[in-house]
């Protein structure tokens, strides 16, 4: 039973530090506190963050724990030095709202009523110059400068503000005010979650054990899948949509996502892809189970089923009478600048993405491609704007 | 008149940053802030702290005023690790012993009534964990470890506590909390002083003047006066004792002594040096008139001149009835062991620096060179022990 559990919360991870602990705390019979950090300045949570919420929801059906930990003490301060505009310090009422916004997402995947928020700002207000200057002797400066990011700008002679070195110490010292027993993250977070394990031996508590996931990559395969490069799939998109970013993407990309989000071992990848490559199994049809199978995981089976016969309709059988239906504001001009009507559609995030589209030739309305990018679009009811392979925008 | 105040602050000074702001500051007709940094974990001051001492004094004799900066909120933290012995906290209770100890020495040379003492726990146990955070915001890492020993430190791989790098910011920020105008120190105190100018540009105040004085060299003509090095004259030592040491330094010393002590300039340096090379002026002479005129600055005219008398009879004319006579306490053993001896009497601080001595067949009982480092003597009322050249004491 134990060496199931453990097998399970294994599978998929990269890294269990240490692993041979992981099985004792499993055989303890104790709930165990499984801590996740939280950024309450950006709430919009994406596919990337159920590779992580999903290994969660595993510890939640053990019987165990999960605490979110909202950083929000360093929220309300923003940028300290008061320089950067586009770090204002937050609110309460921007944080609670975030929150919210948050919680919401995580609730397609987790089991809200059963996980506790706490905010730092509860331990981290209280502590005193005299706590602060404890904490920071806990290390030496030799260890902080070896996370990656400071060891690359240290090498590059790029500014490192003195104040952002406290902040691995902060979230570490989270993990002791929580008594956390694991901490998960993705693999960009080891410096920090390591920290806290560090930090709950000096403070004479059983170290925390760090697990870390896999990154996703994003829609364009490169690089690691966020908001602000716009190659990500919101949890809150509309299944429709999300299944047809899911097919958007290339065949190399697929295996990786099998992998880390549908948690195929790597053994079941490689027989998927000599099926592939023997020609026994159509690549489209794989990357519409798999697509599938992801909508069914964190959306729903019936949205899930939907919106392959939308996609299939749509794509193969050009039957946009199934096309996702998008109303224009009233007050929308027409004819309108097409990358204005992108924006309203909800099919880019920026104007260079538009630009970057319409150069490649990827948008068409009503079966015209789009090659101005100063192109106005005169538009009515019923008319088919279609973006990239798999995204289709009929208005209503 | 100010020209002639700009000169007199100017005399013996290392460096002004920026000399152009002393006669402005000196000008304005205000009354300036001075401060000084006093450690109150050593509490006991030698010619080395006479250096800066003296030009506060200057700076009180131009109306002034002079403010003691104790330390203490590091000082009740101690060695925030807790690892450290030699680095204990210590308590209200010592902190003001050492504080009032400080100050009977400091009175042998400032006008105690006319100084503020300050202690920095008011301001820094006051700061808020996001106040550290905004304190630590003002500077980079890499300005922080600038500071020499650091740099020095992570050359040659040696650990330093993140804590560590937080001191030359609290030092700086008590430049803030007094609003100071002119802040002295060693050279060795530099970059902490120009810390102090930097944080209070970022506070939005006048950023102070920065005055260093030279380091005294201790009577091993090598290493910067220290007590733990043993290569001092204490404040509060007898002057007979006082003007001994100063003979026993080397002849190359005695310039320096001139320079950083009784404030001659290099050219009326250079002239003496080359009066004793044309064989005008004796070099003995020319010292006890270096050590008459130190008592006098930093004891009184009246001790000055019975010091020299008492030296001049006991090394010149061997005449022992001046000897400084040392009283032993009623426990004491006879035979006693050498090194136990020399301890009673002062003349070492440790057991190390008696093997030395002895090593050096530099101690002598009654006329007669002690040779071995265990060895036991007899003693009685009058028995004289001869430590170095000019080290004599009688027992009483």
């Amino acid at each position: 039973m134990i060496d199931k559990n453990v097998a399970l919360i294994s599978s998929g991870t990269v890294q269990i530090i240490p692993e041979v602990d992981l099985k004792k705390k499993l055989e303890s019979g104790k709930v165990l506190q499984i801590k996740l950090g939280a950024d309450p300045t950006a709430p919009d949570l994406h596919l990337g963050h159920a590779v992580v919420l999903s290994k969660l929801k595993q510890f939640q059906q053990l019987g165990h724990h999960v605490v979110f930990l909202i950083g929000d003490f360093t929220a309300h301060i923003g940028d300290p030095t008061g320089k950067s505009k586009t770090r204002p310090p937050l609110s309460d009422e921007q944080i609670k709202h975030n929150t919210k916004t948050y919680f919401e997402q995580v609730g397609k995947i987790l089991d809200i009523k059963k996980v506790s928020v706490r905010f730092n700002s509860e331990w981290l207000d209280a502590l005193s110059s005299k706590d602060m200057v404890k904490l920071c002797a806990q290390v030496t400066l030799a260890r902080l400068i070896e996370r990656e990011d400071f060891a690359t700008r240290m090498e590059n002679n790029q500014a490192i503000g003195f104040h952002e070195l406290l902040y691995p110490l902060f979230q570490g010292y989270d993990s002791v005010a929580l008594k956390s027993d694991i901490e998960l993250g993705g693999t960009d977070q080891t410096f920090n979650l390591l920290m806290g394990r560090f930090l709950q031996e000096q403070y004479n508590q059983a170290p925390q054990i760090v697990i870390t996931m896999p990154l996703l990559i994003g829609l364009d395969g490169v690089h690691k899948m966020s908001k602000s490069l716009g190659n990500y799939i919101g949890l809150t998109e509309p299944a429709d949509q999300a299944f047809g970013k899911l097919m958007s993407i290339s065949d190399d990309l697929m295996w990786h996502y099998f992998e880390v989000l549908l948690c195929r071992t790597k053994d079941e990848v490689a027989q998927l892809r000599s099926r592939v490559a023997a020609g026994t199994l159509h690549p489209m049809e794989l990357k519409k189970d798999m697509a599938q199978e992801v909508i069914i995981k964190f959306w729903s089976l019936d949205e899930a089923q939907k919106a392959r016969e939308a996609f299939t309709a749509l794509f193969q059988q050009k039957d946009y009478s199934k096309a996702q239906e998008v109303a224009l504001p009233a007050a929308t001009q027409n004819p309108i600048w097409i990358v204005e009507l992108l924006k309203i559609l909800g099919a880019v995030a920026s104007s260079s993405e538009a630009r970057r589209l319409i150069d490649g030739k990827a948008v068409h309305v009503d079966e015209q491609t789009v090659t101005d990018f100063k192109a106005e679009i005169s538009w009515q009811s019923g008319t088919i704007i279609k973006v990239g392979k798999h995204r289709i925008y009929k208005i209503s």
